[in-house]
């Protein structure tokens, strides 16, 4: 059987090691400002998971919740006022958003200087650049924190992305090819032929689809790593809440044929929180240092 | 023998296009400032070229040459005019710059509206979220085109760019991932282990690496479209300047093996200017729309 890559157990490194790095700071603490639109319960539940792990790191989050009926002038006017104030380091504006808001234009009104999230043009740009004040979108850059940290090779080896999402697929991609990561990258989608071949090459096979069991055993290649972003609500009787949450990886088929393998959950997604926390701190210093 | 790929038959069609579409303007005509920095023989060949073409599409060009001593302050200067020149709709700084300028930093300070070469932070993050405003760097874009119109099929097939430069590999890959392109996309560099067996692989084979004899016949699908990104110059006692240019694909033993391939010169080349010349007349309308 395969390693586990243990999500849960690397967030909590991650937070203690944010937790020394802020341990001494004298005046206000770090500061990210959380915004949230409606009422989605996911959202609901994000949100309450990011400001509780912000308390226990030392960050201060200060939650802003609008209405659905929010109209895009109102949520432009919130985030022009969070840019403007000198005590927020790190916005963050909890997606989806409703359908008639702008969630790409909402994203690009964020000030690059605190879009913690990585999402605006400016950023994604910097990423392109290789430049290091970029901050990185979360999921990814947890990604490469999971691979780093469990030791998995990347130089040349080859990395298939399954999705080419702008907030997973495309960023992810972008780092995997970086100098100093240095792997060989293919992005795989929906048009893409020959999909099953294709992944049965890859010796990190990342997938973040967000459709259950699309990644079977006949598609994995022997001793691979296997990190599976997706995080789908399934219909489950026997589960009090009514649903369990499962990947885009059939993990009981594909686990015995990997070398490591993340689960779901407890595998990327709290990685994601911890490198938004990671995102907040990095503004906090970069800020106080101008 | 496969279809060689005329990319000076195609950029004058782009050129004719493009002057027709100015045909009636009324009032001044767009305006691209091209900036030289020294005198690199290849740098003021490119310039040259360029001002030509404009002048035959009904593009104003002014040529800005400064000194190899120029300072990083003067150059800002300068772009900094450019920027506000109101009757400046593009400004092209010609790569590269001498050692001591820092090509970025220069590159980042062309305001996004006027970045027709495309190597702006703003531009890049833009092409990420595939949006159609951005001006996207002029060889990807040509190399896009010259697919388009020699009717290569993109959709779900495989292509494989080696080189991940920020010029061309890196934008060139997201374009081709885009959807309406939706091709399967892997990057190859220096770093790749099994670079043949990949290459291989691509229904698409762009080879942007800068070496001469890089991608060689036994590393080539039967029937496969070769794109030759390279301009390389290697001593040719039979031509009277000394030397000869010859691009990244050892021509001779590939093309048998190919659908359709690009020749070096008069393959890449020529598109890379036309698609300058398409970005300078969409600033010029976007501009003037405003």
């Amino acid at each position: 059987m395969p390693d586990i890559i243990d999500g849960n157990k690397i967030s909590e490194e991650i937070h203690a090691e944010l937790a020394a790095h802020l341990a001494n700071i004298s005046g206000r603490k770090p500061c990210v400002a959380l915004v949230r639109v409606g009422d989605d319960p996911a959202s609901i539940s994000y949100v309450a998971k990011k400001s509780k792990v912000a308390a226990k790191i030392g960050i201060e989050s200060r939650l802003n919740i609008l209405p659905e009926s929010t109209t895009q002038e109102q949520l432009d006017s919130l985030i022009d006022n969070l840019n403007a104030d000198e005590t927020v380091d790190a916005i963050l504006v909890q997606a989806p958003l409703p359908k008639h808001l702008n969630e790409q234009a909402t994203f690009n009104r964020v000030s690059a200087a605190k879009d913690v999230d990585g999402f605006s043009f400016a950023n994604l740009g910097k990423l392109c650049q290789e430049d290091k004040s970029a901050f990185v979108a979360c999921t990814p850059a947890g990604i490469i924190e999971l691979i780093k940290r469990s030791g998995v090779e990347t130089r040349g080896k080859r990395a298939v992305v399954v999705g080419r999402s702008l907030i997973v697929g495309k960023p992810l991609a972008l780092l995997l090819m970086q100098k100093g990561i240095d792997a060989t990258v293919s992005v795989c989608h929906s048009r893409s032929e020959n999909l099953k071949q294709i992944c049965k090459e890859a010796d990190i096979l990342i997938a973040a689809v967000g459709r259950p069991n699309t990644i079977t055993a006949d598609m994995v290649k022997d001793g691979a790593c296997v990190i599976d972003v997706g995080i789908n609500r399934i219909p489950c009787a026997e589960k009090k809440s009514g649903y369990k949450l499962v990947g885009d990886v059939d993990f009981e088929s594909v686990a015995p044929k990997c070398s490591k393998i993340t689960p779901v959950p407890g595998g990327v997604g709290p990685m994601t929180v911890a490198m938004l926390m990671a995102n907040t701190v990095k503004s906090f210093f970069a800020r106080s240092q101008k």
